[in-house]
């Protein structure tokens, strides 16, 4: 079942790989089918190499495994938070990058410092506070997804599609997996780019917010005029 | 019509792509046919996998499309006042590489460092100043242009063939398409050895001048012994 | 004799190379048959691309060839050392990767920042003291074993797969020679992204003690549940 | 006349170019005969995709053209001045790559850090002075070299096969011209770690003076044992 999402999933972790994101089996992508609250995700610890579509595990919203012969990617109930909280998102995207995740382990969000990043992120990328004890006891993977949802609580994930998990790395999404997986590697770059401009300007300000708001909105506003009608 | 000028601009998008400049369909270059006074620029949002000469927009100084069935870049404006600005200049290409960004975004002029600046901009590379909330707001493609050929006032922009725009990133140009995509390539090396020697040295300062007129003038001067005649 | 050994080796080696860790004939991996206390190391300055299963060295843990036509990496006694330290380990693997040199040049241990990290390395990866003169003068390659296998009086081995020699670079091992590299590779990643977290908070703070051990124990605990079974 | 050495000369110049170290047309490598005092060089400012033995000019020690049909490289005076004053040096290589250019642009010496530095070079990468104005003016490609043998003065260029030019770039040189560009490699590699190890610890020390030496000597001394015999 649920063929073209499966296909659609192992092309967009493909595609995860192809763009240098990837070390090893580290980062996995999910796509979810709204309609019958099935995702589909890439299976744990399995090289990129051998993947296939029929590989990816189908996983209801409540973490049960309706189809695959693998476990799941051991990320999933995170995932599955996320497609909880954000009802327009419909993939998910996990890696290890290593700016991205330098920021996460750094502690800090990233500034918005130009045009690169307001194109896609409209404002800075939050990094998520660090999850307790407790709850990385309890549950370690779903409270993760809960700490980024409660991130978000005055954000709108649509207009900032990624987030840092603090001492652990990004998490990006977007309306399908292969969007989640664009963000993530637009991430990468802007994290890179906000390192250099720090280097380069140790009182580097972001950019003046009519700048962020005129990118923003020339692609993603109702008057977009960026790409093809 | 025009159909020369297509393919020059074409392969001068796709050169951009594969000496790493570009992620995704960042990036434009253009080309214009001074006779006519008509430019080619790369259509907006298209994948450099898919592009041919036929799809490079024909363009007219009015920003007018003359030919073409996609929308030309969005920078298309830009691009017309540089051409405007400096009757000499043949063609216009602009990136979001890392380290031209990363100048762009700390609000800093490259300085000249070495001999490898020195062979191709004479001089620091100047970043212009950021625009008003007016200027963005009024027309903002057109008036990063205008800030441009203001930045240039004072400078001649053959001796100095590129420019930092506040918090967006590089524009460079030559005497084609090519050129400009050229020294795209040098302005990345020069703004990533630029960013490692200040690493190096906090108080590291510019090339002496007679070396840097030496080395500028030894390819371009009147007397110039570089490359084969 | 030890076909099967020795194609291991060969593998490992090519894979080290293919991983990128490696300029010119830098780096050697080697991989231990219990049984007969024999080893199987790579060929001291041969080219990677030149490299087949019958030019891998036989060594016992005397130090003797008992096997092959080459002499064996100048590093066998350091391999051997640990071999003899460490009864759980399979393979050995060393580089010359450059973040994970560079912080052997710094003479610093690296702190376990994020998850990254903590997936492979049980804290932090410990920077061996620098030999003496008297033990360089002595027995160099052996007595750099020697000051491994003290760095880790109290420290597990397998826990910690990897250490950094003082002002000269890294040792990896793990169950076989594949894993020797697996870990030589994960190492860069963790040396590159923890320079890059310094970089971004010169407070950075190691990632808290529960995280750890929840990556760790997920991965590699009695209950692992990262990857099939 | 000197097929051998224009071969030779050739594969050495594409090899700059295939280890990445090359931008464009930037970088020259030379070989020389000693029996006839006549050197081989890559032509001046043309493709490496294009370059074929028959293109590489052939030179005596008086800067006189002896065979070709292009200029030689622009330095070609100061592979001459190497070449007079290191009798012992049979091929040299200019490159502009990007770390041991930014040590050269912050007018500094690269520090022995290492063994990875220790195994090529005896101690550290001597910065030469910058040239005075009069040497630019009067012969500034000749100049460049004398002022290169000037630093060598009481330094021996087979135990230290490089030098960074200051505000310009580094050349090494080896007792071909293949080992010019072997040495041109290793030094951007040890220039880029030791990059690192400062970022890692700004009061990092180089190594102790009988690692540096245990290091050159076991690889160059006469009891030399690494490699083959």
């Amino acid at each position: 079942m649920l063929e073209a999402l499966k296909q659609a999933v192992l092309e967009a972790n493909l595609e995860l790989d192809r763009r240098g994101l990837v070390t090893y089996t580290w980062g996995n992508v999910s796509g979810i089918d709204r309609a019958s609250g099935i995702l589909a995700i890439k299976p744990s610890g399995v090289d990129y190499a051998d993947l296939r579509a029929e590989d990816m595990v189908l996983v209801d919203l409540d973490g049960n495994v309706v189809e695959g012969k693998y476990r799941p990617s051991s990320d999933t109930p995170t995932h599955i938070e996320l497609y909880k909280a954000f009802p327009k998102c419909g993939g998910v995207a996990h890696t290890h990058s290593p700016l991205a995740t330098s920021w996460a382990q750094a502690g800090r969000s990233i500034p918005c410092y130009g045009t690169t990043h307001a194109d896609y992120f409209h404002g800075p990328v939050p990094c998520a506070r660090s999850l307790t004890r407790a709850e990385v006891e309890e549950a370690y993977e779903k409270n993760t997804g809960v700490v980024i949802a409660e991130t978000f609580r005055d954000l709108d994930p649509v207009a900032v599609p990624g987030v840092l998990c603090r001492n652990h790395g990004p998490f990006t999404w977007g309306k399908d997996a292969a969007q989640a997986v664009y963000h993530a590697v637009v991430l990468e770059e802007v994290a890179k780019m906000a390192r250099f401009t720090e280097n380069l300007n140790d009182t580097a300000a972001p950019a003046p917010d009519y700048v962020i708001e005129k990118h923003y909105l020339r692609k993603h506003g109702p008057g977009a005029y960026y790409g093809q009608k």
